[in-house]
């Protein structure tokens, strides 16, 4: 499979228009800085876009689903039948990003890489199993060199039709039982962080269970630490189909000049393997919200990134990214539709 | 002027429907408590709408503006003459409020309670002027009783006027030059805080204008202190029209079950002031955003309240309000449209 593709570099932001949209900020009805963060994503978003004045009507949002061999260790809340059969639900429109794609009026497709119980044939979820889940980490790698390259493609090409349809922003979701263990242990082999301190509940474990849970990781950094130097070789071996989907496309984005809004804790673990293997994506990552799963924090200070919202989200399924789509509307709209101090005749500052 | 309605009690809230709208959230296709502060924002507004499944399609949103003589103690980082100016601005859409007022197809009216400088009358601006401003607290009461029972009155009536238009939902804004010092003492009367504790930079003031700032208010502390018992009395001397309006509305909607949205640091002084006058007044309370001036905070623990939104805005305008509306939005559509555990057969938690 090619893997060229990965050594794309980034594109570049657009800094002239980044100036222009500074400028502009400084000129609106209001005193200087008090909008907050909505100043600065206006401003991102017009480097980004390469405009003064940027739009976000079309958001594209790819749900990636796939299960997790390390599930058998009894690492999660929900049985692994969950997978598939939330993967009908986001189909039929019950799940909560189906409902968040339609209020925001969001493209949503649903990506099914892989999971251990059949899905029948649904008109609108893309068949694209790679194996029915991953490989048991806890005994052997997660993935073959094979699987990764086609989970990254899947990716890719998620992004690519996202281009072709104009997208202005990209949003990648996750659905896998079991999938914050693979995303934590992901985490510490690249944060060079301890299982205790980054595994946390997940879909809902209690304390008992996020102790045995930080063991699985722990034996299973363990037995792979001969192989985790490199950020592609650490998916490879504790990630999972739906995780490496978002890191490759991700990459993608960033190579082809496309604003990600990045989910919680295990789209920012595919982000943060994405930044590793090329920092230069970061310039095209905006971080939507801090999960409650405890990890998150730890991943976010690794990316130096300030999510929108903190709102105790906990779902996945990049349903905290749905809720910052508006906040990003909301913040071009005021930023393109604002009176100037010298339209409006107001005075400014003393 | 007629004063009797504010001892009109508050409406109920609806427990029934606060029960069916948990059970409700218990059985969605989540990990429970996996949407957060969404989960309790739906139920809150089921119990407040009396219904299990909560509607928020109609927001109402008033902004009330008036000038204060304090102004003249050199309190702020804008002329006074900006109050007049930016009436003019909501009224023609080039304020953040309009523009986000539109954005989120809220109905907008603009309350000129009395500016310092002239306003020609506009199409779109009620003319519901008091005087040119209040007095300088700094000398004497802020209002006469008369004034102050007329502001309250103001802000009633405009409640009254979302009550008819079947609104699901009041937000108030405010504008007014000089208004953080105003609102600043009044939390600091309240609270038994100091001046240092409360001041902020309001629109822009540096260090030593915030010194200045705090100075100024503890001499009006000092002035009053024989009248600030009651939180009447305190926000006849020391408040505003607008936030007096505001302390009106507030009461006015829970009298009238109506829920309210609450905007940041002067909306959340007047909330607190309604809440002082009658404590049921809470119940009808959902807090938006935390404001960047550093006196919301106090505020807010005062009010045990836990806004959605941190986005380090400090304008006004209730823009930081209007910016959880999509969120409210959202969280009953997530609350209404998402499938059950039964209706989409997913498996349970183990």
């Amino acid at each position: 499979m090619d893997t060229n593709w990965l050594a794309q570099p980034c594109a570049a932001l657009n800094e002239a228009s980044r100036t222009k949209a500074l400028e502009r900020q400084g000129q609106l009805t209001k005193p200087p800085g008090s909008l907050g963060k909505l100043e600065a994503i206006a401003v991102q978003l017009a480097a980004m876009q390469g405009t003064a004045k940027p739009q976000l009507e079309r958001a594209h949002i790819s749900i990636f689903a796939a299960d997790h061999g390390v599930a058998a260790e009894g690492v999660s809340a929900f049985p692994q039948a969950v997978t598939a059969e939330m993967v009908k639900n986001f189909a039929r429109g019950g799940a909560a990003i189906s409902v968040l794609a339609k209020q925001i009026n969001a493209t949503l497709e649903v990506i099914n890489l892989g999971t251990a119980f059949p899905v029948d044939s649904m008109a609108n979820v893309r068949d694209e199993q790679i194996a029915p889940g991953t490989a048991n980490f806890a005994h052997g790698p997660a993935m073959s060199e094979a699987q990764l390259a086609a989970a990254l493609q899947t990716g890719r090409a998620a992004v690519l039709r996202a281009k072709q349809d104009d997208a202005q922003l990209f949003i990648g979701g996750e659905m896998g039982i079991a999938n914050t263990t693979s995303a934590s242990a992901v985490a510490c082999a690249l944060l060079h962080e301890s299982p205790q301190l980054l595994a946390g509940p997940g879909t809902g474990l209690d304390d008992k269970g996020v102790a045995h849970k930080a063991i699985v990781i722990q034996r299973a950094l363990n037995l792979h630490q001969a192989n985790l130097a490199q950020p592609l070789d650490v998916m490879r071996h504790l990630g999972g189909f739906e995780i490496a989907a978002l890191t490759g496309a991700y990459l993608t984005a960033a190579q082809n000049g496309i604003p990600v809004l990045v989910d919680g804790f295990i789209s920012s673990v595919a982000a943060l393997v994405a930044v590793r293997f090329n920092p230069c994506v970061s310039n095209w990552l905006i971080f939507a919200h801090t999960s409650a799963e405890p990890g998150h924090q730890c991943v976010l200070a690794a990316l130096t990134a300030q999510p929108l919202l903190q709102l105790g989200m906990r779902l996945g399924e990049c349903s905290g990214a749905a809720m910052a789509v508006p906040l990003l509307q909301l913040a071009c709209a005021l930023h393109n539709g604002m009176a100037t101090f010298a339209e409006a005749a107001v005075s400014g500052k003393i």
